[in-house]
């Protein structure tokens, strides 16, 4: 774990270079904007979308006996930048008083604390165009034909029917008692798990995987989107404040229901467990180890430790 | 003016079909969102934007001795009606609360009115992540090189260097009674300019326009919208909030310094007039008439006639 935890701080430093190197900045009349956008997707988080992109590229190359070339490693870095991008606008405006009203964010000032309200509305709005630029950009993916179908799969997967659509049926059912344990899952895969599949996908088409292998590495993270979404409720229950960098006990306070709470500890764990191994059981398909993929599904439901 | 209005009212209809057509529908967990994201985008505004796209690419056709064929008559409603969508997102953004706080928009109730705080909020990133969704997708445009160029070019104009730049210095300077003229065609020409001329940029792209034609029709787009903005300004002073579909007066109201009250109703008449000319010189430089495009020009001037 400890030698998987430094390449995962080797990765999120990676990204942090580049979000530092190409989102905006300067003075002008839109600067605050700039700086904003930068105080939330900068230094925060531990970048596991990524690292998923990065690692989900280096394993096809494996797989299919090429060494990842330097242009195809800097391609991922790029897409991973974009994505975690998308990732923090979305936690942006998660955090708004119309949404979670949540104050505090990676173990920090939300952005609307920090700054304003419209300032995190617009950084949001930013973050998201910033990332559709960067995708377009001929100077950061060398082929047009995977720069539009990047373009396609990434706004499909964080859009209505994916991440956005997740994350309206949240604030629309989820304080909802009667909600079942299936539709607690359908929104967890569309509010978490559209923008984590997605990571694999786009490193596929990188890498040119072949449809079979996209489809166990779309496979890989779908299972441990769940997994990591389990581990999230079950560390809202028994984490602590400190190292999860947001407020904990707020599903039970608020009276939402999540995994936990529909399916009690125990029952909550196993499953979490599942998602882990089927995780691991799909990368183990493949005539080729892994031991960063295999490590993240570990990783996912063990994060407090 | 009675046949541009036609036409456009004509090509405002293709628009939201498209919309009607594409746009997510049907029911599901986030089906509010569908719901929102239709009632702020489809019937309702004029369209002008799509409308630009539309006559710019027939115009280059022209220009170019070619006939605007069916399948890229096709490409320009596709990316006309993305571009609608995003103009729609940036609108339910900008009546947020925490923004204009305005209640009526299009003449009917503002999203976050009709629907709710969080709702808006997540229908305007709704509708700016399917606009990606349309440029990237290849049943829409056929070129993988346009279709990434267009998602490039269109980013960078509605993000933190372009539109959300411009409504970011709008909210923190545009009650500062200090502000000068320099400043308020700066946050205009962001705010609003940015997407208009990106209008003509996208079908210079689709139309294979040369890097003349391009910079003159990106020059005349840059003209009207500086024309529009002031035109709008006029209007919010003598226009009447029926046939404007918003409050008017709000300006004076909010004491936010704007192109009337800087420069007086004359001279800013004076200066709208003169945009919209240098406009429509930029056309006749081409040895090509555009009546569709000279009409735009005069009625951006002339919207309450």
């Amino acid at each position: 774990m400890i030698k998987f935890k430094n390449k995962l701080e080797k990765n999120s430093q990676e990204i942090d270079r580049f979000l530092d190197t190409y989102l905006p900045s300067g003075n002008g009349l839109n600067s605050k904007l700039f700086e904003a956008m930068r105080y939330s997707s900068i230094s925060g988080g531990k970048k596991i979308r990524a690292y998923l992109v990065l690692e989900s590229g280096r394993f096809i190359s494996a797989v299919n006996n090429k060494t990842l070339s330097k242009s195809k490693y800097n391609e991922l870095i790029a897409v991973g930048s974009a994505i975690e991008a998308i990732h923090s606008y979305s936690l942006i405006h998660d955090d708004l008083p119309a949404m979670d009203n949540s104050p505090i964010r990676r173990g920090k000032a939300a952005n609307h604390i920090k700054f304003d309200h419209h300032t995190a509305i617009l950084a949001g709005d930013g973050l998201l165009s910033w990332a559709f630029q960067i995708i377009g950009d001929r100077n950061f993916i060398s082929s047009s034909e995977k720069r539009s179908e990047i373009c396609f799969i990434l706004a499909k997967a964080i859009g209505p029917k994916g991440m956005v659509g997740g994350q309206q049926a949240d604030m629309d059912y989820a304080k909802h008692k009667s909600i079942d344990l299936g539709q607690i899952e359908w929104i967890q895969n569309h509010k978490t798990g559209a923008l984590i599949s997605c990571c694999s996908h786009v490193a596929s088409v990188l890498l040119n995987a072949s449809d079979e292998q996209k489809s166990n590495l779309i496979n890989y993270a779908n299972h441990i989107g769940l997994a990591f979404q389990i581990a999230d409720d079950l560390l809202d229950l028994v984490g602590n404040e400190f190292s999860m960098g947001k407020p904990i006990r707020q599903d039970i306070k608020n009276e939402t229901p999540n995994f936990v709470t529909i399916l009690g500890k125990e029952k909550a764990i196993k499953k979490a467990l599942e998602e882990s191994s089927k995780a691991i059981n799909l990368i183990q398909k493949f005539k080729q180890e892994s031991e960063s993929l295999v490590s993240l599904a570990k990783y996912t439901v063990n994060r407090n430790k």
